[in-house]
C-alpha cells in the first residue's frame, strides 16, 4: 500500500502546515519502557495489544506512568448534498434530529459517555438545519455551509472552506485542551458521509472503489447497487484533479470529515492521545495522516466495524483496533466502547506489581 | 460439532444434578425484547454483538431493563500434578506466588477489578503451597488438596474429589449471591492448567489434541513438542474410560477447574450472569454445559485468546465472544476487560431513546 501523501505530499503546497508541528514519537526509550511492561507480573505478551497500546501511552506522554485525564468526545455533525439522491436508507433529516437526540440524552452516545463519565461536545460543522435556536453548553456552531454540494455533480465545497473546515477543527482542540484533557475522542452524525468516506479512502488508498463501498445504516441490496453507481460517477468526476489530499477533501469530503481532520492534527501537536472511532472518523484519519504522517502516531484506533470497506481501510493505515463488535452507528460510538480498554493500558503500567516487587519467580 | 453430553448424557448417573435447577432461557419474549432494541434510535443492529448481548440480559432477568449489581470475580487457584514433569514456561511456585500477589493488589486483575470497581475474591481450589497463615477477607480456603496427580500417570483426582469440587464452587457461589451480586465473573490461576483445559477440550469435543494444545504462558518450540508428547500420553491413557463429563473431570481435570464448573452452574440455576474469561474457563464451561447444556443461556464469552485452541473451543461452544486483543493472561483478566461492554449492553437498553420518544425519523 503506498499512501496517496507520500506520492503527491510537495503538492499539498497551498496550505500552511507549519501551524500544525507534529513530532513523530522518539523510539529511544522503546526498549526501556517495554522492559518495565515485560517485568510486570505476567507472562511476557500476556496482555497482547494492551501492552502495545500501553507502549504508545508511555511514548506519547514520555513517562512509564501514563495518565489520562478529563477525556472528551467530539461529534462533528454535517450534510452532504449526495443524500438526498438516494445513497442512505434514511432521511437527510436524521442528521439535525439526531444532534437534537445528542444534546437530550437519549442517544447512544449519551449513554455510554454517562457510563463513563466522558464529557461531550456536539458540533453543527454543516447540517442543513438552522440551530440558531440552541444554546445548550455542549453544542458548538461552526456550520460551514447547509450540506455540502452534491459530490457526483460538483466539488463538495470550496478549497477555502475545505482550509476553513480544518482550521476550525484545530480551533476546537485548542479550546477543549484548556481544560487539561489530554485524550480526545472523535465521532460523527451525518447521513450520507460512508459515501463521502468510501470514495476518500478509495482515492486515497487506490483500493477499488467497489471494495470501499457498503451499506452505510443499512440500505438494501437495490440501494447498494445505486449507491454505487452515484459514488462512481463522482469518482470518475473527481478522480484526474486529485493530486493531493486537499484536492480530495473539496472534490468528495464533507465538513464534519474536514473539521475532524484538522482537529486530529491539533491534538497530535499538542501531544494528546487520539481516540479513532469507526469508518468515516477512519477517513478523517486518512486526511490527517495524509497531510502529516506523523499523526498516526498518536491515534489508537477503537474499533473495525461491519461497513465493507473498514477492514482494508485499517489495513491500509496499518492499525490494529481494539474491538471488533460489528458496529455501524458512528457517533463516536466505538471509540467510548473502547475507552475502558485504554485505561486498563494505562492502569497496567501504573498498579501492577513487578515480579521483583511481587516476590514472584520468573520464566524457567 | 456433536456434544460429548449429547451422546452420554444418560451415563451422568453417579453425580445428582437435580441440585442444579436450570432452566434453559425463554423464547417466548424475544419478539418483544428486539422491538424494544430495534427501535432505539440507532440503525437496525448497529450495535452489533452489544445488542446480541443486551437480549441476553433482558431474557436472564426478565425484563427490558436489565440492571447489573455488585459484580464479583471469583478466581479459582490450583496447581497440577503434570507441571512437574515439563509442561509450562513457569515452575509451579508462581501459582502460590500469584495468590499473594492477588491478595496484596499487585496483578493485572487487580488493577482492573479496580478500575471497574469490582469486588475480587480469591480461592485455594487445591494449590500446593500451605496457605495456613493467610486471613485475608477476600481469601477462601478451599484446599481439596497439594495439586492434582500427574494426569500422564494416573487420574488427577478421585470420582468424590471431582464432586467435592463441583459442590465447593457451587457453595461459594450460593454465599456471594447473598450479597445482591446478579453478575460473577469466572477466572483461574495455576501453573500447568492450560494443558489440563486442553485435555477437556479434546475429549469433550472430539477435536484433534494437537489441535487443542497450545503455549500456554509461554513456552518455545521445544517446549510445546514436549508438552503435546505428554498429553497425548495422558490422552491414550484415559481416553477409554471416559465416558462421562464426570469421568473426564477426575481424569484429566483440575481442582480450579472442576470447581469453576460447580460454580457456573449455580450461577446458571440462581439465573445470573455468568462472565467466562479465556481458554481454561472455557473449559470449566464446556464441563458445565457438558453436565447441564441450560448453563450455557446464562454465559457471556468474554474473549478469545491467544492460545491456539481458544478459537475453536469458542466454535464448539457456538460462542461468539466480545473481545479478541491476543491475550493469554487467565486471571479473569479478559472477563473484566468485557466488563464494561456487558455494562453498555444493559445500558442501551435503560438510557438511549427511541425513534418515537426523540422525534427522530424512521428507516425510509
Amino acid at each position: 500500500m503506498v499512501f496517496y501523501y507520500i506520492e503527491n505530499q510537495s503538492l499539498v503546497s497551498n496550505f500552511s502546515l507549519s501551524n500544525f508541528k507534529i513530532t513523530p514519537l522518539s523510539t529511544t526509550e522503546n526498549a526501556y519502557y517495554q522492559h518495565v511492561i515485560d517485568f510486570k507480573t505476567k507472562p511476557l505478551g500476556a496482555l497482547g495489544l494492551l501492552e502495545k497500546i500501553a507502549l504508545q501511552l508511555c511514548k506519547i506522554q514520555k513517562t512509564e506512568k501514563p495518565f489520562l485525564q478529563n477525556p472528551n468526545i467530539i461529534v462533528f455533525a454535517a450534510d452532504h448534498g449526495v443524500a438526498r439522491y438516494g445513497v442512505s436508507a434514511y432521511p437527510q433529516d436524521v442528521t439535525w434530529q439526531m444532534v437534537f437526540n445528542f444534546l437530550q440524552g437519549g442517544a447512544a452516545i449519551n449513554a455510554f459517555c454517562e457510563q463513563n463519565d466522558i464529557h461531550l461536545t456536539v458540533v453543527d460543522a454543516g447540517v442543513a438545519h438552522d440551530f440558531g435556536e440552541i444554546t445548550h453548553q455542549d453544542f458548538i456552531a461552526a456550520k460551514q455551509a447547509m450540506g455540502t454540494q452534491p459530490f457526483h455533480l460538483e466539488k463538495a465545497m470550496s478549497l477555502e472552506k475545505a482550509i476553513n473546515s480544518l482550521e476550525k477543527g484545530s480551533d476546537l482542540v485548542k479550546k477543549i485542551a484548556q481544560k487539561d484533557c489530554n485524550i480526545i475522542g472523535f465521532g460523527e452524525m451525518g447521513i450520507g458521509n460512508t459515501s463521502s468516506a468510501a470514495l476518500i479512502m478509495a482515492i486515497v488508498t487506490g483500493i477499488p472503489l467497489a471494495d470501499c463501498v457498503g451499506r452505510g445504516t443499512g440500505v438494501n441490496d437495490e440501494g447498494l447497487v445505486k449507491k454505487l453507481a452515484i459514488l462512481e460517477t463522482a469518482y470518475n468526476l473527481h478522480i484526474e484533479n486529485c493530486d493531493n489530499v486537499l484536492d480530495i477533501l473539496q472534490s468528495v469530503g464533507g465538513f464534519e470529515i474536514a473539521m475532524m481532520a484538522g482537529a486530529m492534527l491539533q491534538a497530535a501537536a499538542e501531544r494528546r492521545v487520539i481516540l479513532v472511532d469507526g469508518f468515516i472518523a477512519g477517513a478523517a484519519a486518512l486526511v490527517a495522516v495524509g497531510l502529516a504522517p506523523a499523526a498516526k502516531d498518536y491515534m489508537v484506533f477503537c474499533h473495525v466495524g461491519a461497513e465493507l470497506g473498514h477492514r482494508a481501510m485499517l489495513k491500509a493505515l496499518a492499525a490494529l483496533p481494539l474491538l471488533d463488535l460489528g458496529l455501524r452507528l458512528g457517533e463516536g460510538t466505538g471509540a467510548l466502547l473502547a475507552w475502558p480498554l485504554v485505561v486498563s493500558s494505562a492502569r497496567l503500567m501504573n498498579e501492577m506489581a513487578s515480579f521483583e516487587s511481587a516476590g514472584v519467580s520468573h520464566k524457567t
